[in-house]
């Protein structure tokens, strides 16, 4: 294998056998291929593509590269969720606690932030002393005793794509259909899944803002668990305006806890419950999307679900009493209201501006090396649509510095745009897709 | 400066400032931008492009990474001359020394191998002792002295561009006009040249197999040139097979030796007397290529071109002894006559093939880390058109293993073509491009 002539011959539109494939994928887990020839051959990826062929071979090299969970031993179904990335997405801190709540087990990987968007693992570690470094046999030992862990890709879990996901975020090659594909299915397969909801992010602020290319990303996925025997179910959210109100890693661990504890912004909420009943539908734990709804709805209101977290974070090193004392996550030394310049209506507020603004304050990473102040980002209420008077509060900024409120503020001037006109947002929840096709909501 | 949004910008076709361009140039040149981050980069201008103020931009980043020649001082013209790469060509080890046994000092400035084709840097490292690895003093001491350095781009000089050329020669990136135009001048700005005559490689051997693009590649070196004050001619030569016989770093410096005992391949002569002519005349050292031509041929038989080069070679460290005796250069372990299967016309010789051959056996690099063997490659006397017998020699294959035999034979056997028909290749010397246009040859 010489690696610059498959380069050449992906970047000049031709395509790459499997056995090809899993050759480059494997020799650069291994550190044999180094990452900028990786990183010129995915930029080639995002201008050719890949076919489904290609596609697939990515991800079984991706399973090949390391080694799985092995849950089968446990008597109850395991479901996970996963969404595509999107600004302000809490919903895995809640769904992980509250589906476990009921009797269903959440093995549930996830990442750190990519481009503009969050990660939950992020999130999670901006909780005193909490790891998602787990084993393996760790990961399956605490499943079996609690129902859910939440871990990290360690160097044991699909290592091809933990390097390859990292080195996407610092080269601008995320948005390629295939590869989020092949990079989420052989996370998930490799937690041992019997069914699996995607969420699948639409609108300026998703790294596929055409409707038919997230249709074809759910297909793709979809795809993917069946050939692993993993049933996969989308449903497509909209991400042009963040979800929620926090924007930041400890500000958004708030905002879920405030959600299990009945209470958040609606949005959230409805987003949050959609995916939940989807999972325990799929589980088998609920008949109807209707009583998976009332299911849910008691695991909160009993404290079950508030009570799972403290057991997540707890068996996982981390400070259980954040969940009662949202106080003790980290605060920025700085806090300041931004403010309506006019009265008028809430034409946008742009996901990818908020987004990489997190970053700016330091909550994110600009290449593969920084490291993350958990306590800044934005909790901005305002809501494409909302009629607002001049001076009204938009955004609360939290910041390191005065001089990052000033970098925040100007961020913020250019995320959110007040105008005249009446404003028709993306309908929050807009399709299901499944392995039956497409549906629309509502 | 966010890295993976320039990234973004230029992949989605958007253009960078000069300043972007200066600042994410001299990060890199520093160490501060990952090559990863490089390469995707390049990858992007790969399918974007970049227009003239991006390439002079990038040129101009270039030079102010580093430092340059100063050889203001000098009474002579300096001129140098360069090619866009080839397989086979080993033209520059017998221009430096031929004309500046003619009083023309010649600050030559070479690289690596890079992609299929063969570098002059390679070559020379080739000769046992020989450092090209001067400091600018150092050069500029010698030039006063002996009229030539055959030097490499130390960390003194356009050290952006060094670390770029390695990264694009591993990145399958190389085959760019304007990043091929900015590298080449950057290098020659920096030799602080009174002219600079270019070899621009026609076919499919050569990094632009269009006609336009090798034209478009002329002007944009000739309008960089005019913005330092550094006339530049460029002259097209037929790269859809080998030029000369010697395919591999020792086997060329022997047959540039060769030529400089007025022997060797015709067509290598030909390349060289044209280029040489064009220098000496740009230089203002001869009134016409014919007086050009004649001053040649008699440094040749006067002996005078092989003394100059004795006196580089020694100059640098190396082992002068290998020019009245080329069996002092590394000789592979393995040597084996490749013959034709059948009696008919040589159709082609494959120049990819053959470069990519030559890396295969171990004389050229796969990656920016290898190591090369200056001993293996390919002889071959086979040319385009040639009428060949049943078992008649067509090349000579030097490898380090009787497994490197088998393999540089299976190399050929899928390189060289023999069919019925006649065949035409291109003209070895097709067009002039000058400040005032494009002149076809014959």
């Amino acid at each position: 294998m010489i690696v610059p002539r498959l380069i050449e011959r992906k970047r000049d539109g031709g395509r790459l056998e499997p056995a090809e494939i899993r050759e480059l994928v494997l020799e650069y887990a291994e550190g044999r291929v180094p990452d900028y020839q990786m990183a010129a051959f995915l930029m080639a990826v995002f201008f050719r593509g890949f076919d489904r062929t290609e596609m697939s071979a990515l991800m079984e090299a991706m399973l090949a590269s390391g080694k799985r969970l092995d849950l089968s031993r446990l008597p109850m179904p395991r479901v996970d969720k996963h969404s595509t990335g999107g600004v302000g997405d809490k919903t895995s801190l809640i769904l992980a606690p509250l589906i476990a709540s009921l009797g269903v087990a959440v093995p549930m990987m996830s990442g750190r932030g990519l481009g503009h968007t969050g990660g939950t693992l992020d999130k999670l570690e901006s909780i005193p002393g909490f790891s998602a470094a787990l084993t393996l046999t760790q990961a399956e030992q605490q499943i079996a005793r609690i129902g859910c862990a939440m871990l990290s890709q360690t160097d044991e879990i699909v290592p091809a794509d933990r390097r390859m996901y990292a080195l996407r975020d610092a080269t601008a090659t995320v948005e390629v259909i295939p590869l989020i594909a092949a990079s989420i299915m052989s996370k998930k397969i490799s937690e041992d899944l019997t069914g699996l909801v995607l969420d699948i992010k639409r609108g300026s602020g998703s790294f596929l803002p055409k409707l038919e290319d997230e249709i074809e990303l759910a297909k793709a996925m979809i795809d993917l668990g069946a050939s692993h025997g993993c049933p996969v179910v989308a449903l497509l959210t909209a991400m042009d305006r963040p979800l929620g109100h926090a924007c930041g890693n400890a500000l958004e661990v708030a905002e879920a806890i405030e959600v299990l504890k009945g209470a958040g912004p609606g949005d959230l909420i409805e987003v949050t419950m959609a995916l939940g009943a989807a999972m325990l539908v799929l589980a088998g734990a609920a008949s109807s999307q209707e009583a998976a709804r009332a299911m849910m709805v008691d695991a909160i209101n009993s404290g079950r679900a508030l009570i799972k977290l403290e057991e997540i974070i707890a068996a996982q090193g981390g400070d259980s009493g954040v969940v009662r004392d949202p106080g003790r996550l980290p605060r920025a030394a700085y806090a300041e209201t931004f403010v309506a310049k006019r009265e008028g209506v809430i034409q946008s507020v742009d996901p990818r501006a908020i987004g990489y603004g997190v970053i700016a304050l330091g909550g994110g990473r600009r290449n593969m090396e920084d490291r993350i102040d958990p306590s800044v980002g934005f909790v901005i209420t305002a809501k494409p649509g909302l009629r607002v008077a001049k001076d009204q509060s938009l955004v609360t900024i939290h910041a390191r510095s005065k001089e990052d409120l000033t970098l925040g503020r100007s961020i913020l001037e250019g995320a959110i745009v007040i105008g005249d006109s009446s404003v028709t947002p993306l309908p929050l929840l807009s399709h299901w897709v499944t392995a039956r096709g497409v549906e629309p909501i509502g």
